[in-house]
């Protein structure tokens, strides 16, 4: 196995963009992610997207990005796994990469989420859960959350309030990102007089609908010092893991098994532990996500992922920043798209360059990303070379 | 890089299956290739799917194949290039095992495309093409093959009855391979006046709509020997390439620029070139593009598909036997599936288990799959270990 480096990371512009199909989406950021790294070629594509088909009509996604970016016949390949299609798109180009297959990979993500009518979208993102005994009968991925979070609410004493403060932070954050498709800051009166959506989620504590694509460009690190314009950013850990599709076969509607799982992995790999993490981001899908995420990551104990955010712990200067971002609430969520747009986040803090979201001085940093209720996971560390 | 190893391989029963949901087909195929294998465990997944969201309106295929195979939290990961994704899921699974990162990995592809309304087929395997440039304006896949039929037909003069031999010589085939779809043998009188699809292709041209899963179980060389039940098959090529995916837009209308590229580097990886083979699957989702495919390979020259056929030198017994199993046309295409449906076809052969479609002394095959009107494509070389 070589030393898989990141040498360049890029988004396309993000939110309801009438004007940009698919495939322009990713083409400008894989532009902007080959501009970053410096380099003029890549050998491969790996291109996380979940649902092109119901979004778009549109599958052979790896193709269609690599005919548009002008860079045919080099091999290109779409990974699904759900909303952490995009993290398993970035496990696939490090193993294609350290396999000795490939030296210099493209890897994002990409969806078109907002060109459909009204209930498509959430009938398309649906199609990430059981649907033989979940979707086909109704039920939608907020009412999914939802449920999870009254059961953490009950078996912890998580409180309404705790819910909101992880969407009033994540705003926060996303007011300092000139990327952020909702960068206003929201006050805890806003999310919980917010419309309801699946009791107790309201609106305010759902991440949105965007359209948007990520990129990155990894390399082996002996060869990115050589080719890269900035300072390479190292992955150390990499993890993947799966859970039961559906939410009631779990053993615990209140604990991440496959998240657990995937950090466990990573972990070991990187040689380190959640107390050596600087910076994290996690995937806030809804607010009661980003609490069971920190517990399942280690980042605090079993339900006190909502004590923690109240005191703070989590916001920028707190004892461990989690979703600088902006989070998936503040910066957007296209779903295929958000795996790589959180690697995106923790290289660009590693390098120094966040602004005014930065944390001083990181130098390792997590993502996770995660598909459905939490079937599919996937961890990444990365720190400076 | 490890020397990679198929140790097992199965299918699931193909066909238009009302009593086997997507999940049922590939937890059928999976146990078979386990079984095969000899091994009691997995330790990550890649499931090839193309449009599981517009035939069965599900994704998050890898967590849902590795719950119903009772697995996780083991990693699972859908890839996805169109009719090429079990090809993809494959060459990616060598990348998880060649990279060191896992040892036994599971791999195959799956479609359930036959609970669909009428049309709804044809519109979901559209998805594959340029949606914006030709799906959406309505034109089917039958059609863009017919146009490149009538291309290849005006440059080279293959003939209409050409077409029809290939169908003769693979239901010829597939009469002898229990696991065919559509195992009748067919003459050429039957295509030639079988009903018009797309001029020039009929009824007898066109693979058909199937429901079905293929599995195999990959993993080191030197691992294979101790844990397999039966005689590794070794995995000395592989290639994956690109093209426009609209086909208005390639150079050459009757020449398979991916195929070629993809084929270059798995010969110069195998050390071997086209007059090496024994046994040979490639991707006759049509019958033009098993005369197109063959070019492609350098099985014969450019133009010289048809005239190659009409004198028997792909049949059973001939110079090079084309599509042993059936092929596409008779042995069934469930899309996301057919890639490691051929990879299962060369290890039976390589085995010596064909019973009456053997290829007598049969130690290297090359398998090919394809997506779209060409955009993408594969090419696997497996020896004798």
């Amino acid at each position: 196995m070589r030393d898989v480096a990141v040498i360049g990371v890029g988004l396309s512009a993000w939110g309801e963009l009438w004007d940009r199909s698919l495939r322009d989406l990713f083409v400008e950021a894989a532009l902007n992610a080959v501009e970053d790294a410096g380099v003029d070629s890549v050998e491969a594509i790996f291109v996380g997207c979940m649902t092109g088909g119901l979004f778009a009509q549109q599958e052979h996604i790896g193709a269609l990005v690599a005919d548009y970016l002008g860079v045919a016949p080099i091999p290109a390949t779409r990974t699904e796994s759900a909303c952490a299609s995009a993290g398993a798109a970035f496990r696939t180009a490090l193993m294609a990469v350290d396999s000795g297959n490939h030296d210099v990979v493209l890897v994002g993500g990409v969806e078109k989420m907002t060109d459909v009518d009204g209930g498509g979208a959430t009938a398309a993102l649906a199609a990430a859960s059981d649907q033989e005994y979940e979707a086909f009968h109704g039920v939608t991925f907020p009412g999914l959350y939802a449920m999870m979070a009254r059961a953490h609410m009950a078996k912890y004493g998580t409180t309404r309030e705790q819910l909101g403060l992880v969407a009033v932070k994540n705003h926060e954050n996303g007011s300092k990102n000139p990327h952020a498709q909702f960068p206003m800051k929201v006050t805890l009166e806003q999310v919980l007089g917010s419309v309801m959506v699946a009791d107790p989620l309201r609106i305010l504590d759902c991440s949105p609908i965007t359209d948007g694509a990520s990129a990155a460009v990894v390399c082996p690190l002996e060869m990115a010092e050589k080719i890269a314009k900035k300072a390479p950013v190292r992955v150390t850990g990499s993890g993947q893991a799966t859970d039961s599709i559906a939410l009631h076969q779990r053993k615990d509607l209140t604990f991440l098994e496959s998240t657990a799982a995937a950090a466990a992995r990573a972990y070991d790999m990187a040689g380190c532990g959640p107390g050596d993490l600087d910076v994290v981001e996690v995937h806030d899908c809804f607010t009661i996500s980003e609490i069971m995420v920190m517990e399942a990551l280690g980042l605090v104990e079993k339900g006190q992922g909502g004590p923690a955010v109240e005191a703070g712990e989590t916001a920028l200067g707190g004892r461990i920043p989690v979703n600088t971002s902006g989070g998936l609430k503040s910066k957007g969520h296209p779903v295929g798209a958000t795996g790589v747009a959180q690697i995106h986040e923790i290289v660009t803090q590693l390098r120094g360059e966040a602004g005014d979201r930065q944390v001083a001085g990181a130098r390792r940093g997590l993502a996770q990303n995660m598909g459905g209720t939490g079937a599919s996971a996937t961890v990444h560390i990365l720190e400076v070379a």
